[in-house]
């Protein structure tokens, strides 16, 4: 049986993080959307204001998969809570429960910091769904999210 | 004409803000979902590590609307971003642009940090979707929100 491990990413793994992040935009058909850049992995990840953490699975001594999230707040629970940004698991390391102990790394992560939530946003049509729904994390309905980004955000930003 | 002003919050509007959380927590028909205390408030917004940021308007010399939000990170723009958690004018000061001016406002502050994003939800009954679309802010179709919380969320920590 292969060893799994899940480790926080460190500089050295900013190239494996882009590989996996572009990775899982071509599963979501959006690889063209992927303006990142190793240097900005690095500064915001990495810097003196850390914009987000990172986790990698590494399998038999393979880095194989990642969580990449942020602390959220609410107003609410009157506490942070953590949104998961990216997991993605390479394909060749599929069936071998990384996704899973990805996921369960973070609830653990997220109650030793006394945080409340796990969120994450999925697409309609991804069958990740099911797997979600297995682990007990659920579609929080009746809340849908919008944004406003490029153009539109500079353009709102202008009006009076 | 009344003068409108925002301004971020300082720990003297804890109590204005924990007002306002929880009139908008009603509206949102939740009110009995609010466990934050002024404490939380201004450990979490005012103290070493600020865990969210606020800005209140101000009409006529009388705090009346706010917005409470933290930053996100897009792996797709290697950019932060804007989630704005919570945003409310209270029902006496409506029709007079707060709330358009409080979005205007978050607007600026993420174009001046550089940021790509101003991200929200949205309650699917909730009648300011169409103000939100008026300003050019989109439903962000095709995504899905999920979350694990709660009891839940200890589960998932404890599994193998």
């Amino acid at each position: 049986m292969s060893v799994l491990e899940i480790r926080g990413a460190t500089p050295a793994d900013v190239g494996t993080l882009l590989r996996l992040i572009r990775a899982l935009a071509e599963f979501e058909h959006a690889s063209d959307q992927v303006m990142a850049s190793e240097a900005d992995l690095l500064r915001d990840g990495f810097g003196p204001v850390p914009r987000f953490e990172a986790r990698l699975a590494w399998l038999a001594g393979q880095p194989v998969g990642f969580t990449l999230f942020f602390a959220t707040y609410s107003t609410w629970e009157g506490r942070p809570g953590l949104y998961l940004e990216d997991i993605y698991v390479e394909e060749r390391a599929r069936r071998h429960g990384v996704g899973r102990a990805l996921i369960v790394d973070l609830a653990r992560l997220a109650l030793a910091r006394d945080y409340r939530r796990l969120d994450l946003s999925v697409l309609d049509w991804n069958p990740a769904r099911a797997f979600y729904e297995r682990l007990g994390i659920r579609q929080n309905a009746g809340w849908l999210p919008y944004r406003i980004s490029g153009p539109a955000l500079a353009a709102l930003a202008k009006e009076k």
